[in-house]
C-alpha cells in the first residue's frame, strides 16, 4: 500500500485510519513530492521513511491512496495505475472521466466493479461524502428533484498551509500586526470569502462543480436541478452545509429524522433552542461521524426540507472513505 | 429626536450617521434601558447625557429611532408612538403587524404614507436591507419567483456583547485557555453555528422568518417560494449571503451586473480568480455600501442566478436605513 501525500493532513489521517481499522498492510510506502521526502512517519509503531513520489515503482503495491493536489494526481495517478496499483484518488483530477467510477463506500460500493477499466477510483471531495451519505437514503425514499446547497469550507480544505495561515493571521491581528496572506488571496481570519478553489469559465468554482457532479452521479440523475455555493470560513476543521431539498413525495421533518437515524455513523442533534445543534468544533472535528441539525420543512410545504450537515472534511470527508474503498477492493476484487 | 439604545452598536452608528448626513436635529435625546443611563455621548461635538428610557417623555420629540431588543421595542415602542413620536424600529417586534409599514428607503419610500396608522415604521433587519436593495430592481426587471438564501451572520448582530465574546474566546484559545460562552450557546471562535436567534415552532428561526416576511412584503408577493438558512459565523462586522434566484424571464449574469451597477451605493466586485471578490473585512465593515460578487447563471440555465452579497449589518443594514426613513418623514410628512 502506498500513500501519496503522506505528510499532508489527509495523508496523515489515512495512515491513522489504516492503523485504527487494522487494515492488512504488509508494507506501507509513504510518498511525497519533494520537500517532505526523507521525513519519518510512524505506522503501527514502526518508523517509515517518506520516499520520493517521482522515483517510486508502483508495481510494488496493490493500492495507492492519493491525498495530493489535482496536478499531482493528474501526473502520477495514471503512472501508478499503469504500473499495476489501483489508485484511490481524493482530488478532483478525474472527476469528469466517464470510465472512472466515483465511489462512496456506504452508498454505491457496487460501482467498484468498474475499477479495472482504468485502475483508478475517485473518492469525491471532503464536502461531498458527508452530503451524499445523508442525501442518498432520502433520495431512495422520496425522490430528490432539486437541491440548493451552501457549503462553508474550513481552512483544512487547503491542507496544513491553510490551517497555519488562519492561526498565524489570527495571532497577528490579536497582536495588532498586519496579517500575511499566502494561501488565501485575502485575509481569512475573522472573515469569509465567497469562494473556495479556482473559478471555471461559467463562474462556478471547481469545488462547486465537483459537488454537483458527484451528487448527480451518485443519485443517478445527471440532470438533477442543483445549485451550490462554496464559502471559505475561518474554521480549522469541519466542512458545514446548509441544504435545501425538494422531494417528489411529501415527507415530514420527523420522518426525515427517523430515516437519517438509520444511517450508520450519522448523528442527529436537533433541539436547537436548547443548544442542541452540531458545530464543526464541538462535534465534527476529529470524528468519523456525520452530524445533522435543524431538520425542518419549508413553510407550509411538505415537499421541501432544510437541514444543516457538518463533518470532519479530512477524516470523514476524504480519508475514511478512501480506506473503506480499499477495504472493499481487498474483500471483493484484489 | 430620540435614539433608544444609544450606547449599543446600532445606536452609536445611528448617531454617527445623523452627524455625517447633517440631519436637522434640534435636541438629541440618547436613551438607554438601565445600566448605560448616565453615560455621556457626543453629538456634533457637544456632550449629551444618556437618559433613562423608562422615565422619558416622548412628547418632546418628533422621531424616536429604536436600536434595541424585540422586548424593549415591544414595551416602549407603543408608548412612544402614543405620546406622539414617530417610532422607527430596527427590531423584529412589529414584523407581523399588518398596519405597520415595513420600509427600505431606497425601495418603497411610498409606504411611509401609512406611518400615521400606528406612528410606527419598521426598518427590516441587518440582513434584509442589503438583500432587498439588490433584489428589488431585479424583481422589477425579470420577476423573481423563487429564492434560496443562506445568510452568514456576524457576531455584531448580537450587539457589542457578541463582538466581545468572539474576541475574548479567540484570545483565550490562542493562550490555550478554555473559552467562556455567555452570548452564544457554544464556542463561536473558529467555529460556526447553524442558527442565529431563537427558534420558532416550525423549526425556522426568528431571523429567518424576518427575512422571508420582509422580502415577501417588499417584493409584493406574499406567497413567494422562499427558503432561508441563517448561520452564525466568527466574523465581527458584516453579514454575508449566498443567494439563489429563479426568474420569470431569462437574464444573463452580465445583464444582472449592469442592472445592479445602476443601484446607488452598490458595488459589483466580480473577478473572483484574481482576488476580485468582496468580503466582510476587506470591503463591507464600516462602510455604507453594499457589495455583490460571484454573479453567475445556473449551469445551462438563464432563468437562474447565483450571487454573493455582503454589507455592514450595523451601518448599511440597520442604522443608515433608519436615518434615511427619518429624512423622508421630515421631508414629506412631519
Amino acid at each position: 500500500m502506498a500513500v501519496v501525500g503522506a505528510t499532508g493532513l489527509v495523508g496523515e489521517a489515512m495512515i491513522e485510519i489504516l492503523e485504527q481499522r487494522e487494515f492488512p498492510v504488509e508494507n506501507l510506502y509513504p510518498l511525497a513530492s519533494d520537500n517532505s521526502a526523507g521525513k519519518t512517519i510512524f505506522f503501527n509503531e514502526q518508523s517509515r521513511k517518506v520516499e520520493l513520489l517521482d522515483s517510486f515503482d508502483f508495481s510494488q503495491v496493490d493500492i495507492a491512496l492519493f491525498a495530493a493536489s489535482d496536478d499531482v494526481a493528474m501526473q502520477y495517478g495514471p503512472v501508478a495505475a499503469r504500473e499495476g496499483a489501483v489508485v484511490i484518488d481524493t482530488s478532483a483530477a478525474f472527476m469528469d472521466e466517464p470510465d472512472i467510477p466515483l465511489v462512496v463506500a456506504d452508498i454505491n460500493p457496487q460501482q467498484l466493479v468498474d475499477y479495472n477499466l482504468t485502475n483508478i477510483v475517485v473518492c469525491p471531495g471532503g464536502a461531498s461524502v458527508p452530503l451524499l451519505t445523508a442525501l442518498a437514503p432520502l433520495h431512495r425514499q422520496v425522490g430528490i428533484h432539486r437541491l440548493n446547497i451552501t457549503v462553508c469550507q474550513s481552512v483544512s480544505g487547503n491542507g496544513r498551509a491553510g490551517v497555519e495561515e488562519l492561526a498565524a493571521q489570527t495571532a497577528a491581528l490579536l497582536n495588532t500586526r498586519e496579517p500575511q496572506t499566502r494561501v488565501f488571496s485575502k485575509q481569512i481570519a475573522f472573515n469569509l470569502h465567497p469562494l473556495a478553489g479556482a473559478v471555471a469559465d461559467n463562474g462556478a468554482t471547481s469545488t462547486e462543480l465537483q459537488i454537483i457532479r458527484a451528487t448527480r452521479a451518485l443519485l443517478g440523475n445527471e440532470y438533477l436541478d442543483m445549485h451550490v455555493s462554496c464559502v471559505q470560513v475561518p474554521v480549522f476543521f469541519g466542512h458545514s452545509a446548509t441544504v435545501h431539498i425538494e422531494t417528489d413525495s411529501p415527507i415530514s421533518a420527523w420522518e426525515v429524522r427517523d430515516l437519517l437515524l438509520e444511517i450508520p455513523d450519522l448523528d442527529v442533534i436537533d433541539e436547537p433552542d436548547a443548544g442542541g445543534f452540531a458545530t464543526p468544533v464541538t462535534e465534527a472535528a476529529g470524528n468519523d461521524q456525520l452530524y445533522v441539525s435543524r431538520i425542518r420543512n419549508g413553510l407550509d410545504n411538505e415537499n421541501s426540507i432544510d437541514m444543516f450537515i457538518v463533518a470532519d472534511n479530512v477524516r470523514k470527508g476524504a480519508a475514511l472513505n478512501s480506506v473503506q474503498i480499499a477495504e472493499l477492493l481487498i474483500a471483493h476484487y484484489l
